[in-house]
């Protein structure tokens, strides 16, 4: 079964995501707006018990990761999504590492840039709208999260979290 | 803001499910498949830290839910909701009434039916459709929940999930 961890911003946030990604996401249906951590891993039912204590262990080593988002940015020329950038953030840049040594999972090639999306799968024409209109736009959001989600996908491609971790320490 | 209280089955059942419902629920691309133990009550963020404390003491006084699913059901002449019924099973009747307690609700008017929903806010003819194609349809499913959902609205109608509560009884 594949597995993927992510943090949920607020209502708020969540809401201003989704005004933009109903256009734009064509995942829209399948999640709702989130910051992806971990983006997919395989484990089956014995091993995802395991891996559950272990996350555990993770969120009492943490206890809350701020989140502040200013600005939209674009992953091109990688690639055609659009997303509103997670201000950098020792936290989350730790929470990040601490969950692929604890899973034992391989780093990613590219450098984690925590976001949540609001368009991707864009043409070139698609992603050109979508950017041009929206760059210039200020963002002032800061928020706390003070847990992330452990979520499994569906034969559809939707998620459905199985686990909340709240971040406890010092609690 | 509005939040809810429900259980995901496993992803076997719920792939079953969200087959069953891509044709039939409006909600599809809304919630995946559950069992609605609370259906919605509001609650600001103070009050749901209160409320998040509660639910963590319900599950606590529970081991695990029994999921037994043989056949498919409607709730016509009350409305025209097709769902997969869970047999009746005292854990879960117990576990919706404490949870109804606990949170200080008004009780439902009607009678708790566990179920997961299949076809909703169907016509006359689309619901003949439905029914009549999978009412001889046995099913033979059988599972065990231990854990429940927090979840509450966004503004699209979707479902976040805000924490989750694992039955912890003689653990």
């Amino acid at each position: 079964m594949k597995y993927g961890i992510a943090i949920f911003p607020g209502k708020e946030l969540q809401d201003l995501a989704n005004s933009l990604r109903k256009r734009f996401d064509p995942k829209y249906a399948l999640i709702p707006p989130h910051i992806t951590l971990v983006s997919d891993f395989e484990a089956n039912n014995e091993e995802i018990k395991e891996i559950s204590k272990k996350l555990e262990q993770v969120a009492n080593h943490f206890q809350s990761i701020d989140l502040k988002i200013k600005k939209i940015s674009t992953f091109q020329p990688v690639n055609n999504v659009v997303y509103l950038k997670i201000e950098p953030n020792v936290d989350l840049t730790d929470l990040h590492t601490e969950l692929f040594s604890t899973l034992h999972l391989e780093k990613p090639t590219h450098a984690f840039v925590p976001h949540i999306t609001l368009g991707q799968e864009l043409s070139h024409d698609q992603h050109l709208d979508m950017y041009s209109s929206l760059r210039m736009r200020k963002f002032n959001y800061e928020e706390t999260a003070d847990r992330f989600h452990l979520l499994y996908e569906l034969e559809n491609g939707s998620w459905t979290v199985f686990e909340t971790f709240r971040l406890r320490k010092d609690k």
